[in-house]
């Protein structure tokens, strides 16, 4: 018969497993479980609902057209209504939408490695997936309902935009898709078509 | 005086109190410390140490020009051995390398928030530090002294690179940095230069 403090200390102890189990599965307490690699629209779609953050590819103005890479939060929707189109909350103030001005080419890339489920694979083993979307950014109106819809998406996983300042000029802007690049297996990039990657019973995947 | 189950519990509480103070640090066993944000060159020296995947942008053949960017393993040397200099390992089958064949010119970026110690601050906030170098890849020769630091830098972080398989014909790159894109604070990307960023002085962040 275990005395008290031998029963405190089993359960903290239990209760320390179970924290760390999901910490060091990468939060999984929120992630949700990542397609099998054959289902190809599926795992584009589920990484681009899980992720939040990405690199946007430009065309660099202040480097004589160098290609440029930036970090940049966006989102595909409120969770329970991702679309598998990014939207994205730019300033002028930041080289990337300026670049875009000029050149409204760009790509969004993101990858597994940062959920936490790539479980010791290294970011460049294609069996830890990464996705590219290469496309045309479109600046939105701030009003009217695809700003709507662009501010709940935003604004429901990065509630800090909100408070960022208004003298920024902050902008909705949502990216075109017109090629998409996945490596979720070994073989090589998935062939994937963007009517297909966009069909709306793709929202299986509440994030 | 506890008896053995309490001790051996006790203990077992401290080593998960250990493991999940680092784990929710961003495997902090291994993260060291940021430096101060008014010190941009350390900062941008110890992102590029601290990280070991990045996103390279280039210019797409497949993509008629497009920028594209495509998640890449680096390294910068050895922990202990840091350079500022990321090296890579590269096959043709992969576009980023088959882009660099026609035109040279590319950027690295990476992010402080996978390293975890943006502590609940948004991805696109300032203050998460961000930095892209920007420059020319060198696909490098497979012996020799250059090659053997570039080994040693990137299979120490990514040992199963080793095992890559040989009929891919994977190569050692490194980029030669021309221009250094930093945000660690407000009020814009802070001024850089690449002589100083490489600075052999610059190695106090052992990784």
């Amino acid at each position: 018969m275990l005395n008290r403090s031998s029963r405190m200390a089993i359960k903290s102890f239990l209760a320390l497993v179970f924290i760390f189990y999901n910490c060091a599965n990468g939060h999984g307490m929120q992630a949700k479980a990542k397609p099998d690699p054959s289902d190809a629209h599926a795992t584009a779609r589920w990484l681009v609902s899980q992720n939040t953050w990405g690199i946007i590819s430009t065309i660099s103005i202040d480097l004589q057209g160098a290609p440029f890479g930036n970090v940049i939060s966006y989102s595909d929707g409120p969770p329970g209504q991702g679309t598998g189109i990014p939207y994205f909350y730019l300033t002028l103030l930041d080289p990337t939408p300026r670049d875009l001005q000029k050149d409204s080419r760009c790509s969004l890339t993101v990858s597994e490695f940062p959920l936490g489920t790539c479980s010791g694979i290294d970011p460049e083993n294609p069996t830890c997936s990464k996705l590219t979307l290469t496309g045309k950014m479109e600046a939105l109106n701030m009003s009217g309902p695809v700003a709507d819809f662009a501010s709940q998406a935003l604004f429901s996983k990065h509630s800090e935009m909100m408070d960022w300042p208004t003298d920024h000029n902050f902008q909705f802007f949502k990216l075109n898709i017109e090629n998409i690049f996945l490596i979720d297996w070994f073989g090589g990039p998935k062939p994937l078509s963007v009517a297909e990657y966009l069909q709306p019973g793709r929202l299986v995947l509440s994030s």
